[in-house]
C-alpha cells in the first residue's frame, strides 16, 4: 500500500484525531481500537478509489487506501473501514505510528497539483534531481515497450540485470544540451552540462550525447535570419547524434531540455525550435522531457513555461520542483508503465510539502500572482532594456519571460563587479552562463521592488 | 547562501511574523521594509555562525545566514541585520517570498538531528536514495584526495569531465552485497542487488562489484563454527573483488552495506564480521558506508543499529532516512570535502520534515521509546521462537534486534499463504528475501500489540 500516493493525490478525509469511542487504549496514542477487524480484505470503496486514482497515475504499485481520519497508533484503517494491526508501517518509515498526538499539529491540510495541459498523470517525488532520474526510468520503460511490443522479460534479461549489464540493464541514453542543468544524482548529472565542478571526480555515463543549445543574437528582431540558422544547426546536430548514438550501441530514448536554459545562461529557444524538436522526437519514437524545475510554477507568467510554445501535442514528460516545494513529473497516458514497482520508492513524494503547496497554489490564484508576474516582468524587462541602451559597452542581450529575466555583461569580471556592487547596495541577484546576471524573484515581486532593483542596478553599472 | 542549511542545523530565532514597525508596505506581505539597507556585507555574526556551522558540516557552499524572524516578503535579512532585496530567492525556489502570512502556520519549530557516536558532521538530503547517491560522491572526492594528495584538477580532467569521461569522471566503483537494497537512483540502484524488477530496463554501472553477504544458519548457538566460515568466505570475496576491480580499471572507493540486510531477507551479520570488514576497508583506504535507512532511528532499540557492533572506530559514512522522515548522512571529519558546490543542491534537506523530526525525537526521549522497543522486541522474538518450535516444518530461523524481527518460511508459497491469512485476520506484515516474513512496526508497538500479532500469526501458521 502506498499512503503517500493517496494523501498526495486523492481528496479524502483530513488528518485528525478521532477517538472511535475508546479512550487511551494505547499507552502512547489515545484512541486505538482494541483489536483488528476485517470485513472484506479489498472492499468496494478501495476498489472504486483505485479506479479513480488510475486516471491520474499508475496504480500497479498501490494495494489499498488509508483512512487518515481513523488510522491511529499501531492500527491502519482502510477506506472501507477494515482495521489492521500494522507491523510493517509503510516499509518501516512511520516512527510514531499513525496520528500520534505529538504530530497532529504539523499536518493541516491536503493538496492537489496543477497539471499542465493534456498531461493528466502525475508521479510525485522529492526534489528536482530525483524527479528527472525517475522520469528517465519511466522513459526507458516506454522506449523498450515501443521496440519490443511489451513482451515479457527473457531469462537472460532477468539474470544480466542483477549484474547491471545488458540486455537486462540496456545501454540506453538520454540526449541533453550543452549548458543544461538537470540535477546532481548520477543520471540527472550525466545530462547536466554546465560546469565541471558539479561532476569532477564522479563516475557518469560517458556515452550519453549532448547537442548545442541555440544561443541567439539579440535584439531578436534584428537577427531573425541568423537565429533561424542557429536553430537549424542545433536541430541537425540532434538528428546526427540520434543516428550516431544508435550506431555506437547507446540509442537515445529521451531528449531532456529546459524551456529556458537557466544555469546555462538564461538561453531562450524559439517556439519554432521547440516544435521542430518535438517533430524529431516523434519521428524517432523518442520521448521529449521538459524540465520545468526552475521555469515552472508561475515564474514566466504562465503556470508552466512550455505553455508559451503552443506545441501541437504535449511533451511526453514534464518534471517540476523548486517553487513547487517538492518534486515530481507529469506525463501523458501513453507513458503509464506496464508493471508495478518499477518506478517506486517509500515516499513517492512528500505530503508535508504538499500541505504547503496547497497554500501556495491557493494564494497564487487568490492574489492573481500570474498576472502580477506578467505585468512586473514586462515592466522590469523594459527598464532593463533602457539601461542596456545607456551602457551598450557593458551590457547586452536583455531577455526574459515573466520575471525570469537576464542580461549579459561584456565579460565575467564585469559581471562579478556588478553583482558585488549590487550586494553592497542591498540587492541579491544571481549569475548564469559565462557572463549573464539573472533574476529569479518570487511571485510577489511588485513594480516598486522592480524599481528599486532597476535603480540600484543602474547605479552599479554606472559606477564601473 | 543556503537558508536550508541554516534552518536545519543552527538553532536561532523562530519563524514568525515581525512587523519591523512598517505595516502593509508590500501589497502581498505585511511588514516589508521600504528599501534595502546594508551595513557590512559580511558582518560579525555571520562570520561567527559560519565558524560554528563548520564544526558539523562543510561551509564551503555557504555564503550567509538568514534571520528567519525578520526576513519578509521580497526582503532577505541576514543574521547581522543587513537587509537585501532578494531577486534570486534561493535559486528560484521561494514562490511567495519569505514569511508570507499564508505559510506561517505551516512552519512551527526547528530541529536538530541525533548524531551517531564520533560522526560529528551531517549532510541533510531528501530521501534514502539521494542520501546514498550524495554519500558516494563524498566518498569519491575523499578517495581521489587520498590518492592524489589533494592537488588541483588538471586541464584534461576539467575538459573530459564535461563529456562524462575519465580522467575527469573517473571509473570508480562502490562495492555492495548481494541482497542489498540501497535505493533507486542510478548509483544507489547500481549497488542495490535484491530483485530484477527494480532495475530491469535501466542503464546502470556494469563494473561495480557485489560480494556474498554472510547468510547464517540458525539457531546461531548451534552453528558457531559454520557461521564463522561463512563470515570468512564473504570477507575473502570482498578482498578478492577489491583486487580484481582495481585490475580491471574500476577501483573500489567505498563499501556500502546495511547493518541488517532488510529487503534481502533480514540477514544479520556478526559484530566480528563488521569489525573485520572495517579492517579490510582501512587496509585498502576504502570508505565504509553504513546504510541505516531502514535500521536507524530506534528500530533496533538503539538509535543506530551499527552501535551494537562496537566498532573500534566509526564508519566513514552513515546514511539515514525513512523513520528520520527526511534523508541525509553523518560522516567523520576526515570526509569533509575540500571545495564547495561539489555535493550540493537547492534544498540540502527539508526543513518542513525537520520540524516534524524534532517532535519525533522529543517523543522518543520523553516516552522512553528505545526502552520500549528493546523490551517488546525481546518479548516478540521469544514468542516467535516458541511458535517456530511448535511448527518446525513450516518455520525456521527466527531472528531480530529490537522490533526489527523476521522469521523464514519453508518456501515462498507458504509465506504468501501466511501473509494472506494474516491480512484476513487484520495484521499487516511484510516480506523480505526469498522466504522470510519481516516485522517493521513503529516505535510505539507495545507488548499487547505483540501479543495480538503472535496470536494471529500462530493461528495463520496453524491453519495451513
Amino acid at each position: 500500500m502506498n499512503v503517500i500516493k493517496y494523501i498526495s493525490t486523492v481528496r479524502q478525509p483530513r488528518v485528525k484525531l478521532e477517538f472511535l469511542g475508546v479512550k487511551w487504549y494505547s499507552k502512547y496514542v489515545p484512541g486505538e481500537p482494541a483489536a483488528p477487524s476485517v470485513k472484506e480484505v479489498y472492499g468496494p470503496i478501495n476498489k472504486r478509489m483505485k479506479k479513480e486514482l488510475s486516471e491520474i497515475q499508475s496504480t500497479l504499485s498501490v494495494d489499498r487506501f488509508i483512512d487518515l481520519d481513523r488510522s491511529i497508533g499501531n492500527y491502519f484503517v482502510d477506506a472501507d473501514g477494515n482495521i489492521f494491526l500494522d507491523t510493517y508501517m509503510q516499509i518501516a518509515s512511520m516512527p510514531l505510528g499513525y496520528n500520534h498526538p505529538a504530530l497532529l499539529n504539523v499536518y493541516k491540510d491536503q493538496s492537489k497539483l496543477v497539471a499542465p495541459p493534456e498531461m493528466g498523470y502525475v508521479n510525485t517525488q522529492m526534489c528536482g534531481s530525483c524527479s528527472n532520474e525517475q522520469a528517465f526510468k519511466h522513459v526507458f520503460i516506454w522506449y523498450a515497450k515501443k521496440r519490443n511490443g511489451g513482451r515479457d522479460f527473457t531469462k537472460q534479461e532477468l539474470e544480466s540485470s542483477m549484474h547491471n549489464k545488458p540486455p537486462g540493464c540496456p545501454h540506453l541514453s538520454i540526449l541533453s544540451f550543452w549548458g543544461a542543468f538537470h540535477g546532481r544524482t548520477t543520471s540527472s548529472l550525466s545530462v547536466t552540462r554546465s560546469k565541471p565542478i558539479h561532476r569532477l571526480g564522479f563516475p557518469l555515463f560517458g556515452d550519453w550525447p549532448a547537442a548545442k543549445f541555440p544561443l541567439y543574437k539579440y535584439p531578436l528582431e534584428e537577427n531573425v535570419r541568423e537565429n533561424k540558422q542557429i536553430d537549424s544547426k542545433s536541430l541537425e546536430e540532434v538528428e546526427d547524434l540520434i543516428q550516431s548514438n544508435e550506431k555506437k550501441g547507446w540509442p537515445v530514448a529521451g531528449i531532456i531540455l529546459e524551456p529556458i536554459q537557466s544555469e546555462g545562461g538564461d538561453n531562450h529557444a524559439s517556439s519554432e525550435f521547440m516544435k521542430n524538436l518535438q517533430k524529431i522526437c516523434k519521428k524517432n519514437s523518442i520521448a521529449l522531457i521538459m524540465d520545468e524545475v526552475q521555469t515552472g510554477c508561475g515564474a514566466t507568467g504562465k503556470m508552466w513555461c512550455h505553455e508559451w510554445f503552443e506545441l501541437p501535442s504535449p511533451p511526453e514528460m514534464m518534471t517540476y520542483s523548486k517553487k513547487m516545494l517538492a518534486g515530481g513529473y507529469y506525463h501523458t497516458q501513453e507513458m503509464l508503465p506496464d508493471k508495478g514497482y518499477r518506478v517506486f520508492n517509500t515516499w513517492m513524494g512528500d505530503p508535508a510539502r504538499l500541505f504547503v503547496l496547497e497554500v501556495v497554489l491557493q494564494t497564487i490564484k487568490e492574489q492573481k500572482l500570474l498576472e502580477n508576474v506578467q505585468k512586473v516582468g514586462n515592466m522590469t524587462l523594459k527598464g532593463l532594456k533602457d539601461i542596456v541602451k545607456e551602457f551598450p559597452n557593458v551590457l547586452h542581450s536583455p531577455r526574459g519571460r515573466g520575471t525570469l529575466i537576464a542580461v549579459s555583461c561584456k565579460d565575467d569580471p564585469t559581471r562579478t563587479k556588478i553583482l558585488t556592487s549590487m550586494k553592497k547596495k542591498g540587492i541579491i541577484g544571481g549569475s548564469c552562463g559565462p557572463v549573464s546576471i539573472r533574476l529569479r524573484p518570487s511571485l510577489i515581486f511588485e513594480e516598486k521592488h522592480a524599481n528599486i532593483f532597476l535603480d540600484k542596478f543602474r547605479q552599479a553599472v554606472g559606477e564601473l
